[in-house]
C-alpha cells in the first residue's frame, strides 16, 4: 500500500452526549466560546440547551445565527469578522452541513485571513484554526467529522470544495437524540448523503483499508435501517442512522469522494437545491457510469445492498445498482432531474458540467469523467 | 447505546510513510525534538536513518537511549529530567511497546512533575502533554495509537496502566518496511499481542459499535496472515500485521481490555517476562473463563478464526477457541505457564494474582474475576 493518511475528531457519540458540550470546550481552553446555529435548530430548542450546558460549566459566548442552508462566501467573511471583534477563541457549532460548514468558515478566515475563495481545493489552509467542537444535528453531511468544507461561490455561483486536514475539528458530538426533531424528509435527505459518501468514498481511487470497512458498514446501516427510521422514528433506528452517518464520514474525509458529489455541489450551487436532494436523482447513474472501471468494488458494495452472494461479481454489482433504485423509489422523494430542473433550464447543465470537472471531488473518481460524460450521466437521470 | 468516546491520533500508514516523520515534527512546531529509542532499533540502522530525515528538514534533535525493554519507573523520571534540562519541544520516539511507553511517561512527568506512580488507573493526568509523533518498529503493542502506557514500578513490581486520553499521540506513523529487520520471534511476540488486543476489546464490557468491526477485522488479518509472514518475510503479510496491530490498538484504546491482559501485566511485571510470550500461554485459559459469559461475541470471533459459520453460536465460540489453540501451537512459542515460570515460583501466582485484580484491564472483563478465579485460570494454563 501507498502512503495513506487517516485523520478524524475525538468522536464522543450516544444519547445525551450533547451534554458533554460545556466540558469539551473546557478542556480545548474556552474561555469565551463563539456559538454557530441557525433559526430550524434555535426553533427545535437545541440552542438553549447548549446555552444552558455552557451556563452550567460557567463558560461565556457571543451567539452567531447567521447560518442559511448552502451557506455563501460573504456569509461566513461576515462571520469571521464578527467573530474577530468579540475575542472568542473556542467555536461550537451545532446543526446541519450548513451550519457546522460556516462555523468551519468562519474559522478558516479568522485565523488565516483574505477571502474563502483563497482556500478552494485540497490543502490551501496553512495557519492552524480555532478548536472546535461541533454537534451534528443530522446524519448525513459528516462536516462534524470531516476535513471538508462547502461554500458557495456566489459570483460563479458554483459550491466550492475546501479540504484539508486542519478543518477536521478537535471533538464531534453525535447526539441521535437530536434526530427526533428533524422532519421525514430531513432524516431522508441526511441518509442518502450519507449513502453517497459512502459508495464514492469506497470506489474512490484513494479510498484504502484504513477506509474501506467504513464504507461498507454505513451502506449496510443505511439500507437495513432508514425505512424503519422514517416510518418509526424509533431511537435504535435514529441511532444506527447516526453511526452510519459517522462511519461514511470517517470514509469519505480520508478517501474523498467521486464524480456525483462533484456534480451535486455543482448543481446545489447553480440551482441552490438542497444537496440531499441530488443523491436519489444521481447516484446510480453515476454508479452505472462507473462500473466497468471498479467492477470487483460495485460487486463488494451490491452483496451489502442485497445482503446475499449472487455468485458472480457482476451479477452483484449490476443487480446493487438496481436494488439501490427500487430503494430510492420507495422513499417518495425525486427521481429525475427534470422533477427538480425546468425545461428551459436545461440549457445550464453544459456549464455545470464544465464546473463539475474541476471539483476536487472528480479527480478520486474511479473513471476519469470529461465533462462531457458528466453531461450523459445527467441525460441519463434527466 | 450509552455515550461512548472514540479517540485515535492522525495515522501516516505505509511503506516509507517513515519518511513523513519531519515534516510531522514540523507541523507540531518542532525547534528541538526529543527523539527516544533504545540499542536494538539503533543497530537495526532506523535511529540513523530517522536523524537523517530530521536534518533533511533542518530540525534539531536531542537524543535519548536510555530504554529497556519493559521500562521502570525511575528510567521515565529519569528521561523527564533530561527532557527538561533540554528544552526539547516535540517528542518523537521510534521503536516497540517499550520505547513508545517510556516516551509517553516522559511526557506526562516532563508536563505534570511527580513521580510516575501518581498517575496509575484511569483518567488522572491533567495537564496536556508535549505534542507527540510515535513511530512503531513492531505490529502490535499499538502504543502508537493508544491511550495506553505500561511502566513498571519497580518497589511492587508491577506493571501499571496508565490509561488517559491524553496520551494518545498526535500522530502514529506505522512504516511496514521497518518489519523486514524484525526477527521471527519478535513478529509473533507482536502480532500474539495485537491478536489479544482484538479478543479482549471485543469481549470488554465497554465495547461499542465504532470499536468491534475493528477487533474482527484484527482477528481475520492475523489469523490468515502471521503463520505466511513468519514463513516468507513477504512485505504483503507484513503489511496486513501491521493493519490488524493498528486496527486492534484503535479496538482497545476505546474499549480497554480485560483480565487476560490483567494477568499478563502482573506475571511481567513480577518476572520480567516479555509480553508477547504470555498470550498464547493465557489468552484461550482466559477465554474459557469468560465464554458463558459472552458467549454470541466469542460466537462471532470464532465464526473468524474459523472463517466458517458451524450454524450454531455455541459450536462457533467453543471450537474457535479451539482452533486457536492449534494456531498458537503451530507457531512454536511456549504453551504452558510451566515453561516460563519455575515450579520453585510458583507460589509467587497468588499475590500475582491478588495484584491483577486491580489492574485498569480487569474492570471490563466480561465477566468478573476475583484472585481465585485468576489462580484457576493460571492452574489451568500452568
Amino acid at each position: 500500500m501507498d502512503v495513506t493518511k487517516f485523520a478524524i475528531p475525538e468522536i464522543i457519540f450516544g444519547r445525551g452526549s450533547l451534554n458533554h458540550a460545556g466540558q469539551c470546550a473546557l478542556r480545548l481552553g474556552a474561555k469565551k466560546v463563539f456559538l454557530v446555529s441557525d433559526s430550524g435548530i434555535e426553533e427545535a430548542g437545541w440552542v438553549q440547551r447548549l446555552m444552558d450546558i455552557l451556563k452550567r460549566e460557567g463558560i461565556e459566548w457571543i451567539y452567531y445565527p447567521g447560518v442559511t442552508s448552502n451557506p455563501r462566501d460573504f456569509q461566513v467573511e461576515q462571520g469571521a469578522e464578527f467573530y474577530t471583534k468579540n475575542n472568542a477563541d473556542v467555536i461550537i457549532a451545532i446543526g446541519g452541513g450548513s451550519a457546522l460548514d460556516t462555523a468551519k468558515g468562519i474559522a478558516i478566515i479568522a485565523s488565516n485571513g483574505g477571502k474563502i475563495r483563497d482556500y478552494e481545493g485540497a490543502n490551501r489552509v496553512h495557519r492552524p484554526l480555532p478548536p472546535m467542537v461541533l454537534i451534528t444535528t443530522t446524519a448525513g453531511s459528516g462536516s462534524d467529522i470531516s476535513q471538508f468544507c462547502i461554500i458557495t461561490d456566489v459570483e460563479r455561483a458554483v459550491k466550492m470544495s475546501i479540504i484539508t486536514r486542519t478543518l477536521v475539528p478537535n471533538i464531534s458530538i453525535v447526539d441521535p437524540l437530536i434526530l427526533r426533531t428533524k422532519s421525514e424528509t430531513q432524516i431522508i435527505q441526511s441518509a442518502v448523503d450519507a449513502l453517497a459518501h459512502a459508495i464514492e468514498s469506497y470506489t474512490s481511487t484513494i479510498a484504502s483499508s484504513l477506509t474501506e470497512m467504513h464504507s461498507l458498514k454505513a451502506i449496510d446501516l443505511i439500507i437495513r435501517n432508514l425505512p424503519h427510521a422514517v416510518q418509526t422514528r424509533s431511537l435504535d433506528s435514529l441511532e444506527q442512522l447516526s453511526m452510519a452517518s459517522v462511519s461514511a464520514s470517517m470514509a469519505f474525509s480520508n478517501a474523498s469522494l467521486g464524480a456525483e458529489h462533484a456534480l451535486a455541489h455543482s448543481l446545489g450551487g447553480h440551482f441552490d437545491m438542497r444537496h440531499g436532494v441530488i443523491h436519489p436523482i444521481l447516484l446510480t447513474a453515476v454508479m452505472r457510469y462507473n462500473l466497468d472501471w471498479a467492477e470487483e468494488k460495485f460487486g463488494n458494495i451490491g452483496r451489502v445492498i442485497l445482503n446475499k452472494d449472487l455468485g458472480s461479481v457482476r451479477d452483484n454489482a449490476v443487480e446493487g445498482i438496481e436494488k439501490l433504485d427500487e430503494f430510492f423509489a420507495q422513499l417518495d422523494v425525486p427521481l429525475r432531474l427534470r422533477d427538480e430542473i425546468g425545461e428551459d433550464d436545461k440549457h445550464f447543465l453544459e456549464p455545470i458540467c464544465r464546473m463539475a470537472v474541476n471539483d476536487a471531488c472528480n479527480l478520486t473518481n474511479p473513471r476519469p469523467a470529461s465533462w462531457r460524460e458528466l453531461m450523459a450521466v445527467c441525460e441519463e437521470a434527466w
